[in-house]
């Protein structure tokens, strides 16, 4: 076995473990959390459903991986919940570090292609990144909906939390985060989500 | 909200039924089953990583979607273990019912584009679905290594099924199936695969 292949091996087995990474989102039956895993699964599947929503020309062959690899990072640094404040204020040094371990395992050319992919989406300025975010933010707030809100009600989620957090998810798809929009709205009405911001 | 996003958003909660479709392949670390969607993605990954060693050339902008939807048929026809060959008998009659189902919830271009990759991918034929197949079957061949050959084990599988099951894998990828074949004998010495097959 050639040392390529090996490096190429080594880190397909240890990414393995992002299925064992949950996060806060209950799948939309409500019956337990989704993993990472499953989590990039669906945004990948989801970039290519909803590309033709995307603000900017996005290039799929690139945001596929992005979505993909992610969230890999979560092997060493933990997933940090989305309205985690305190786990935000450490998040970066502890990512940094997950990525040179973790795309430093794959031979030089992809380690630094996947690593350039996670840092463009860190950085969410271009409209790849922008519109993988946009996946990203969407995914949970999809599933929120369908599993009535549940991650919301237990997190006692604020509707200026949410807006925060995706106030750039229409610079990635204006049409998809209208349509989030919705659901927040609806979801306020159902008492899932706390309304704490004043109409203007 | 418009017809054509409303279709596309139920296809998007629809599909999150795969991560609760459980394959018999463990997790790397041998503690629990893989699901679909776990699955999808690994493959996904993996055709990104691997596809330098494709016996043809291949378009990873049919066979990453390829990959992510193949087994979305498994929500209605459930998952047939890759040695069940009672359950075969029968596979191909529901999962043509389950495409007709689940890929009609999309709107009509993007439904039809899907189905055709499902149908291209089960027809074993093109370039793509061989190398599409190559991931489908090797990554649990890789997840079986890591896991001290534990679903081998549970299910008395000997080397005659694996390589029935593999006759074309290597017309996808000559390189990796040569480095299956090598964890295959590896797994017959330490008797985790029985060895029915006679040398010549």
């Amino acid at each position: 076995m050639d040392e390529r292949l090996k490096k190429q091996m080594d880190f397909i087995l240890e990414v393995d473990k992002v299925k064992n990474i949950m996060r806060q989102t209950y799948l939309a039956d409500g019956r337990r959390k989704e993993n990472d895993a499953e989590h990039s699964w669906h945004l990948a599947l989801m970039a290519v459903l909803l590309k033709e929503y995307a603000e900017e020309e996005v290039d799929l062959a690139k945001v596929i991986p992005m979505v993909l690899i992610h969230d890999l990072v979560e092997i060493d640094a933990g997933d940090t919940y989305a309205y985690d404040e305190v786990g935000a204020a450490t998040k970066a040094d502890r990512e940094n570090k997950a990525a040179d371990r973790i795309f430093g395992l794959l031979p030089e050319d992809q380690g630094q292609w996947l690593r350039g992919l996670w840092e463009e989406f860190e950085a969410y300025e271009s409209p790849d990144a922008k519109f993988a975010h946009m996946l990203d933010n969407s995914q949970p707030l999809f599933l929120n909906d369908a599993s009535d809100g549940k991650s919301w009600t237990e997190h006692q989620v604020r509707k200026s939390q949410i807006y925060k957090r995706n106030r750039k998810t229409g610079e990635g798809s204006e049409k998809v985060w209208k349509y989030m929009q919705e659901l927040v709205e609806k979801h306020i009405r159902l008492g899932h989500v706390i309304d704490d911001v004043k109409e203007n």
